[in-house]
């Protein structure tokens, strides 16, 4: 424990992703990692501030939330940054009008936002959704614009289900870059404005965090 | 036409394209583009020799020749150079087994080549059936070899139909890239090899011919 003490010196809050470390996704819900539902209960009885922050893009906080529940971990809808959600300030900062390329599991992220006469391709981890139709569809709408703008949640490969390797969000959004011969904005994991957002949201300067 | 005698002296073969060029596609299979149909009459009435060079990898050559004959051209499946043809010489010399992500239409060209067991992937533009579960198979393919192969037949960003502008097999190609850090082979135009194949089928050397 001294080691970790040492470690931990100065650090006032840990962000914590949630795919591939607090639980495998799957067809039928996925299952904690192992040792993963104790730690985080043990990370909230500490000192530290805790924030979750992932890349999924399929679910809504809220589905998320209540699979991880299930799960039995101790976690909250406030507690958690995804991208749509980040995606969705953005929208509204910058009057974006979006057509949507996503899941309908997380279209309620969008609730608020204004969809006629896009200006703006959003995509997410759409997985069945990423029909040829579909991304025709996106990519029509990027050519129609005069400054085609993209807005990619992650950029991501792949990841991995318990059933196998599925392809991820990132190769469909270079799929559109090169079409359209554009570069996208990702809103997600490694950008760091998207960190950035994570530290305020749990209200800590990034030198006081551990990742 | 002393201009036009200048500028051919020496040169014994055309390659002509299909696509955009002598026909605009459709779903009702489109319609020859005007004055084209006479252009290829008068060349073939001509001392030159002339071969169509296409990236078509929807149709075989036999539905692309049986579509241009309806449409008034003179030309027949021998006069083709067609990457699905070209990319199964390649197969056949390099003894790869592929795993197709093509249209059904142009899988009779790849009949004679052995698909149990593939060691590699060949993608085609393969309109609607880019469908995420065949874009993953074709992934989860990949990844499972030691050296993936990746073969491309073309790799356009886009074409144009009747109904508008469509994604072409480039922007597959670059997605199953990104995801498997691997960059493809690309049999069709612009590919020097794929260009010295059309010309070695005519039987004119570089220099002799006119684009």
């Amino acid at each position: 424990m001294a080691a970790w003490d040492k470690r931990l010196a100065g650090v006032r809050g840990v962000l914590l992703d949630i795919s591939g470390v607090l639980y495998d996704g799957g067809e039928d819900g996925g299952a904690p990692i192992p040792g993963s539902v104790e730690a985080v209960a043990r990370l909230k009885r500490s000192r530290l501030k805790v924030r979750f922050c992932t890349n999924e893009s399929q679910k809504s906080r809220r589905e998320l939330v209540g699979l991880l529940r299930r799960q039995g971990f101790d976690i909250s809808e406030g507690e958690v940054t995804a991208p749509a959600p980040a995606a969705s300030l953005i929208l509204k900062e910058r009057s974006l009008r979006p057509h949507l390329l996503v899941c309908d599991g997380v279209r309620s992220e969008f609730g608020q936002i204004d969809t006629t006469n896009p200006n703006c391709v959003v995509i997410a981890d759409a997985g069945e959704d990423f029909s040829y139709q579909n991304m025709n569809k996106a990519f029509q709408v990027l050519m129609e614009l005069e400054k085609p703008v993209l807005i990619s949640l992650g950029k991501g490969r792949y990841y991995k289900e318990t059933s196998g390797l599925m392809l991820d969000v990132g190769a469909y959004m270079k799929a559109l870059e090169y079409a359209c011969g554009i570069e996208a904005e990702v809103v997600g994991k490694p950008s760091p404005e998207y960190f950035q957002l994570a530290l305020k949201e749990m209200g800590v300067e990034a030198h006081e965090t551990q990742r």
